[in-house]
């Protein structure tokens, strides 16, 4: 319920996804019956396999996460959360406060044994393809094992739900060198390079190895990472106001931007966070997907098949492994 | 001598600006002068106003600044500075490495009363025109004092020489409220919240608030600036990457992406640094425009006119009495 456009996008995204997958699995929608059941009522959703469980209260994109969570025990990410936690859901997926969600994962779920701090992964495009960035905005203040940590969940996600063959895990620094960067950076660079083997570490990158696709994981701390994502996602909004300050100089451009319009859309599309739906909250004891607050039915839908393989491919049993394997 | 293109883009950038301007100002290069008169010899110089100082050695990008600056007395930075701090120059301009220039000019001209830390500003295109972002690499590790200078200076800067009345200034942060952030964000904010008077202070903004232009003034750490610098720089490539693929999915899109072309250079303009030149390093003692390692001849051009226009609206006095006048 705490999404820009919650019940409407969320159920319409449920209904295409479970359409789509012909009920491969269930669904679970938590939220305001009365509200959801209006929603509803707009789509034919006969024959699809899903469930309400009534939540009448919403934890908005204002609410101090922790504060919100132990007072509105009745809201739908605390009323969601409880039943991933007690085992009656595999997955739990929210468009709502990222900060609420993150902490609301913690809080309930706990974290993966040998995990320091719940990372949020960001998915960036990039010329080999999609790179992930960890942290990208639940940590602001890192120390080197958290960045550490990052890097070891970060792989194993880029290789099982990304499909990266030994994904290369880059520290996102100012400059290539050992010796550059901020205190963070330096120690964080010793740290890693202490811990071989557990990712393939390929050392220090820059900002624009990002979308060059130099590298499959960036490891920074959530101030760095948040910053550069929500910069990214403004990234299409530009493009459009250039275009459309190109279209109105004059009637041939107006024209080439009309014809072209159909192609830009497909060639910004590996900006489009909707395709690829929800990005992973990682190191919680258990699946949550987070979506943009203003998600599309189309997102929900992605987010809901990322849940499902998230849950497939183990990942939390790889990253728990992998934390408590030997050097 | 130090730029990727040297002394071919330093030569034929000079000839362009003082053709352009009519000899309004005197250039002096200063580098290995076999080399420049070679290059010299290239173009037609008769009659342009600018002499040449020989310095045989070169201070490259993978020197250590501070121990160059001392071990390379003779190097094209050490001399240029040297000429600029005595007084025979009014301003300093390199492509060269921009570590060395920043420390070569701190050691050398000094600070500006009231600086704790010179600062490079970096301009990004944006929808209400160009926007600063102070630090971009200068200092990677800040305190709230030393953000709360890159306002001030950045302000002034800002409403100078972009032009910019009552210049927005924003507290780079992952959110809006005084409450989010890591601790440098959350001290600065208190910091600069107990300074009003010395430039519009909008509050915290986000990344995706720079190319949108809802901030004149991106105050950050040196860090963040320098990795979100790189990150945009890179975006052209990108789009060229994307355009290059979707051109070759087949005829139509080919011939429509050919069409374009000439176009789509016009719309990416804003995002092309040669455009402004070079960036400023402000809170030293002089003026010191400091350049992209692969420098056209058409940045150092606009290079030569950013120098001037920063000696000739006396931005360093603007600082000094801002600095330093009481609350």
């Amino acid at each position: 319920m705490g999404g820009d456009f919650a019940p409407a996008s969320e159920v319409a995204g449920m209904i295409e996804c479970l359409r789509q997958c012909d009920n491969r699995f269930h669904v679970v929608l938590v939220g305001d019956e009365t509200k959801i059941n209006n929603e509803l009522s707009k789509h034919n959703a006969a024959g699809l396999d899903f469930s309400i469980v009534h939540a009448p209260d919403i934890i908005d994109m204002h609410d101090s996460p922790v504060i919100a969570i132990k007072t509105k025990p009745n809201s739908s990410l605390v009323k969601g959360m409880n039943i991933h936690k007690d085992g009656s859901a595999d997955a739990f997926v929210s468009a709502g406060n990222t900060g609420a969600v993150t902490a609301a994962s913690t809080l309930i779920l706990g974290r993966i044994p040998g995990v320091s701090r719940p990372t949020v992964a960001a998915i960036f495009p990039s010329e080999s393809g999609p790179t992930l960035i960890v942290d990208a905005g639940a940590v602001s203040d890192c120390r080197p094992q958290f960045l550490f940590e990052f890097g070891v969940m970060g792989s194993i996600y880029s290789e099982y739900m990304l499909k990266k063959n030994y994904p290369r895990v880059g520290l996102l620094n100012i400059g290539e060198e050992e010796s550059k960067g901020n205190e963070l950076a330096k120690e964080t660079f010793k740290y890693i390079s202490e811990r071989k083997g557990k990712f393939n570490f390929i050392g220090n990158i820059e900002g624009r190895d990002i979308l060059k696709g130099n590298v499959d994981v960036v490891v920074c701390d959530g101030f760095v990472g948040n910053v550069i994502l929500k910069f990214a996602e403004s990234i299409p909004g530009y493009l459009k106001y250039q275009f459309k300050k190109f279209a109105n100089t004059g009637i041939i451009p107006k024209l080439m931007i009309g014809l072209l319009r159909g192609s830009l859309k497909e060639i910004f599309r590996d900006m489009d966070y909707t395709e690829f739906g929800g990005i992973p909250l990682l190191g919680v004891n258990g699946v949550t997907i987070i979506g943009h607050g203003s998600s599309p039915p189309k997102a929900i839908r992605n987010m809901l098949f990322r849940a499902e393989e998230t849950v497939q491919f183990k990942i939390n049993q790889h990253i728990q492994e992998k934390l408590q394997e030997q050097q």
